[in-house]
């Protein structure tokens, strides 16, 4: 598995679906020489990635973080193997996914090529409406689709679970203060997120150097300015 | 098939599908009662779509417009039958839905619930940055994927090659004059999008009532001041 070293961003939904299956894997771009392994695999002439992270698995190569949860779904039994439930899991996967870029342009409404320090005014009022408008949408959303005291699917977690888990952490992180004021309207999306991080492979990962921390160059940032507190 | 009548949007990708196939279909919302159908399946209380397009399909009920895709490529015949080509063919579709959301943004850069009219300088901003880095990167990564004379599996046409037509016409749309002056870089891609044009289920689908214009209110905005011509 190939992704930007030094964050967690879209890889780290692909790492906590190899971590929770216990799935034998290398992260490449962390080890030596991996960056240039890496960059080799975006230049290839044949169908090469737009853009980690991507997955080498035998002769494939994969890329776009849905589809290689896709791929690997029903292989690491973190889908379920009839089409109608593999395609159900991957909307909810293709919904956090969209969740998941407005998280970032909070930062970077401008430009992703920009620094933020060039559009933080921009960004002030993107944060303020991303808070009061979207992420309510979205959590409430996935407050609705979850059983009480289960997963999206009702008994068994999918790849779909361990990226809502993701998506929680990362707005912890980013909106602390924000956070706080809003999840008590979300026991449901709250409980999944303690069911997950408890899952053995999940807890044994989290207390591991593979889990890198938050910082400032991921996907979710913390600005305390952008955490902004909404009704 | 369900949309929002009145604008191409995201259901444009699944209509091109479906045309160039011929595969019988009902765009719902743009008959009679459709909306109220559209607003029922919307709010049902299991599994719901979180936003259209969404594809009923016998028991099915499908969103997410690169999920829709996935599930009709093989039975309409544009997506390979073999794992590798069908994951190839999704992950070039998921690359233009991230291009899809910016062309997007480029005019809600602040929030999608506020007027364009409440950001128009920040979309200033934005449109000079995508169009000076996001677009030439999108074009160049399908230039290079694409063969001469050919679509992007090589001779058979998938609905990622509609897709990208789609992208075409939409920029064509909404940056007319940033895109002529970028257009001559890339004539595997135009190449492609005369391609798709000429195809009998599309050109008969791009003269039917069916196809409706691109307006001001879809993804693909024309706005003369975002129109900038960038170098």
């Amino acid at each position: 598995m190939y992704y930007w070293p030094g964050i967690q961003g879209r890889g780290e939904f692909v790492r906590l679906a190899l971590e929770d299956a216990g799935a034998p894997y290398v992260d490449v771009a962390r080890g030596p020489g991996g960056m240039a392994a890496m960059e080799r695999l975006l230049e290839q002439k044949k169908n090469p990635p737009f853009a980690p992270p991507f997955l080498a698995a035998g002769r494939l190569l994969i890329a776009q973080t849905p589809n290689i949860l896709l791929y690997l779904g029903t292989r690491l039994r973190l889908a379920p193997a009839d089409e109608a439930g593999r395609l159900w899991v991957h909307q909810a996967q293709l919904t956090m996914a969209d969740w998941l870029v407005e998280a970032h342009d909070v930062h970077h409404p401008i430009g992703s090529g920009l620094y933020y320090e060039e559009q933080k005014p921009e960004s002030k009022r993107r944060a303020a409406d991303f808070l009061a408008h979207r992420v309510p949408k979205y959590l409430d959303y996935f407050e609705g689709l979850l059983p009480k005291g289960g997963y999206l699917l009702g008994r068994r977690a999918s790849y779909a679970d361990l990226s809502l888990f993701q998506m929680v952490e990362g707005m912890r992180y980013a909106f602390p203060r924000a956070m706080r004021r809003l999840e008590g309207r979300y026991p449901r999306v709250l409980g999944l997120h303690e069911r997950v991080a408890a899952r053995p492979g999940i807890a044994r990962y989290l207390a591991s150097e593979r889990r890198l921390p938050f910082n400032e160059q991921g996907l979710f940032r913390h600005y305390p300015e952008l955490d902004l507190l909404v009704k």
